[in-house]
């Protein structure tokens, strides 16, 4: 790279594979412009595609302003749109002058649609024939303006009000007899998305119907254009990305971890910490408000910490399972009375279970601390302590797996994305609930020894 | 369906889409078998592949034996290999009974590559030409072979020896002269995947090189099959499962929750949920421990479920950010210096903002105590319990950011899932801690309170 042989540089990148020079350019940041400037226009068009935002911006910035117009002319419209997307208004402006009239069009159409529908992801590079073109037609046409499209290996049918009929695999053309009209090979079962779909939903589609694209209309069923398989393998790492930072309490980065700058980093995890502290404080206030039961019987403080990560344990073990279950579809709002049986009895269950744990122990130490192996902090009151303790845990575990299944339902009923009802909110809930469920059933169980105190 | 009406049944099926066949069978399972043995029999093996696999199970089960052998031997080999995976060794041994000799050689040895490796995805279904062919040779062969094939996107060159020399896009070849030669048209740019190679990787191969089929070739570089991009999406969507479920605390279910049996769901949940029940069991040792300050200062007690919350959510945040980008790739185990030190400053500044909140509550409650709003249960002591509070809690967000994002790292490093490392996990690491932690600066605060009370 850096002997400046320019030939050699060109002969070595030509050799390589696109993905091959991107890593090349994230070792390396200090030659991306000399790398880019280098390479084919069409091949440095697909690196940039698989780039960070950040190497992006770079280039951008570096290039001459030629050769920037030439990349972005060459980009596919949808990753085009997705890149401008990321930049301040008037980095936008500036640079969309450099698009050929056509491409300005294009582009600023897909900017119009909402972020995250499939309008986003579409691009306007297919072939498109007519109900009325044979097969020997259609493959001229292929030839004739396949060269720029991104992918030809379907094509699609529509009729002379541009409305879709048909999508065809390249394959079944090739296989058709050269005479046959479209409408003859046509087999009318065309799977089409809407250009204002969600793109989770573009997601689902594709899984279920195996396809390597899908033809995109708008309401009157007219063709816009369509999405590519390989773009929503983009899509899915980008939610799985969101989803997985909501679930930590945390907002969506939307940047990689090592590139986001310090401050930004704080602001978009503080927000949540400090709303959740806030709330949490309400368990210093049930402390206090059972302050008099608690210098009555200090042993009941020990089991607090356990008490309260039960409750959480088990309500973040329900709340990702069926935040899972609902994003891959698999449980549907309509569900929500099979899920809450389920969660109900498993809340029994699994209560029953530590509930038993937690009295075996509560006995086991007693025993050891009677026979002297330890010093006695639980005194003679140590079976209705255990009673306290295991049934406190069969309460807030039932509790805690019922509210961590149901919030994320009652929050996508509202509207609201299930994954915000993540691990650390459910505890939240739960802590409070949790310490005012342990001192009633300890008020049920100690009851004499609060009397003989006051 | 019920009318009995075979020939308005099949006229009903044939206008369907496969994913409409899928949900109609998903929401009315008793028609099943009636459903699969109307269907044409290629249109039956591409509903049966998207179908769950109990559905799938009960199909072989009702199915006439000769119709299911027509199903399995039209089935792809990748998805047959998939479904007999996850029946028990005898049943398996009874269906592959019923395999064409060809479609059985091809099943065992798929069933050979371990599970989550490329071997299991691939198929044996594609078009592979010699380089001594010409364009117009390579038609005549995909006209041959190519009605079989689960896709002729991409067809694959090989020289004498079987060794994989290009891919060539269906597209490039409508293009190119009909009397080029193949060795004219290849630019030696292959992509390949190693048969042996993790599916994870594949994934990340097929993200990063617009690719809707990749060549799978042995150590040799003999080209033995394919892997189509479609596959690909479902094995995104399982591991946005898997990782979840790790998170939740909770074994994979590997199963769709509202199908698993609930002693099944039951025996997944209950593990964990024991494991961090007996480590959590530490605080009580802890709180035990620390007995006397307790009672000499029951104020302490309040706190406890603020400080351990705190340190939770830290910590939880910070595992579930560093292993969604490890995930993605974002960050690698070579960064973890880069990680530790943001992280400790991200502590810092966090555990500081939360320790000066947790400081004005308790000053601010004390005005009100002082001043007869509410009953005075801090006594004189209560600055120094508010500096033991905040300092605790910078303390503790610092240990739950820090320990919560070097623990998925130590985790990759030693070979293990780092989504094991989960937020509850780190949460009970961090409890234990935490109180250990918050007595001991209370012990620098308080000391004067706890003399006074020995």
């Amino acid at each position: 790279l850096n002997t400046g042989d320019e030939a050699a540089l060109q002969e070595l990148l030509n050799s390589q594979n696109i993905s091959d020079i991107a890593a090349l350019i994230d070792e390396y940041p200090e030659y991306t412009s000399q790398v880019m400037s280098t390479l084919a226009v069409h091949r440095a068009a697909s690196v940039f595609k698989i780039l960070d935002i950040n190497a992006q911006k770079t280039i951008v910035r570096e290039l001459h302003s030629s050769r920037t117009a030439a990349l972005l002319n060459e980009l596919p419209a949808d990753d085009r749109t997705d890149f401008l997307e990321e930049l301040p208004k008037k980095v936008i402006r500036d640079l969309i002058k450099l698009l050929d009239p056509e491409e300005r069009k294009i582009t600023l159409s897909l900017l119009g649609y909402p972020e995250d529908s499939v309008g986003r992801l579409m691009t306007p590079e297919y072939v498109y024939l007519s109900i009325h073109n044979t097969v020997a037609q259609a493959f001229e046409i292929i030839r004739k303006v396949g060269v720029h499209m991104e992918t030809i290996d379907v094509v699609y049918v529509v009729n002379e009000h541009g409305e879709l009929v048909d999508d065809i695999r390249i394959k079944d053309l090739i296989l058709a007899e050269p005479h046959a009209r479209m409408d003859q090979i046509t087999d009318d079962r065309v799977i089409a998305l809407n250009v204002h779909d969600d793109q989770e939903h573009a997601s689902q589609v594709f899984k279920m119907n195996n396809r390597v694209a899908l033809p995109v209309t708008d309401d009157y069923n007219i063709l816009l254009g369509i999405v590519t398989i390989d773009d929503i393998l983009w899509v899915a790492d980008e939610e799985y990305s969101e989803d997985m930072q909501k679930i930590g309490g945390t907002e969506a980065l939307n940047e990689p971890y090592l590139n986001i700058s310090f401050p930004k980093l704080i602001q978009k995890r503080v927000g949540w910490l400090v709303i959740l502290f806030l709330s949490e404080m309400l368990t210093s206030s049930a402390m206090q408000f059972f302050a008099k039961e608690l210098e009555a019987a200090i042993m009941l403080s020990f089991f607090v910490p356990l008490i309260m990560s039960s409750g959480g344990n088990s309500g973040s073990q329900a709340s990702t399972l069926i935040i899972q279950a609902m994003t891959v579809g698999e449980v549907r709002l309509s569900d929500w009375w099979r899920v809450m049986r389920r969660e109900i009895l498993s809340g029994l269950t699994l209560g029953g279970i530590l509930g038993f744990i937690g009295f075996v122990r509560i006995a086991f130490w007693h025993y050891m601390m009677a026979h002297g192996i330890m010093q006695d902090v639980y005194g003679e009151h140590w079976i209705e302590l255990g009673l306290a303790v295991g049934f406190t845990l069969v309460g807030v575990v039932l509790w805690g797996t019922f509210s961590g299944s149901m919030l994320p339902m009652v929050l996508k009923k509202l509207g609201a994305d299930p994954a915000v009802s993540s691990a650390p909110f459910v505890s939240t809930l739960v802590d409070v609930t949790g310490l005012i469920i342990y001192f009633s059933v300890a008020y049920i169980f100690l009851h004499q020894l609060f009397v003989q105190a006051a």
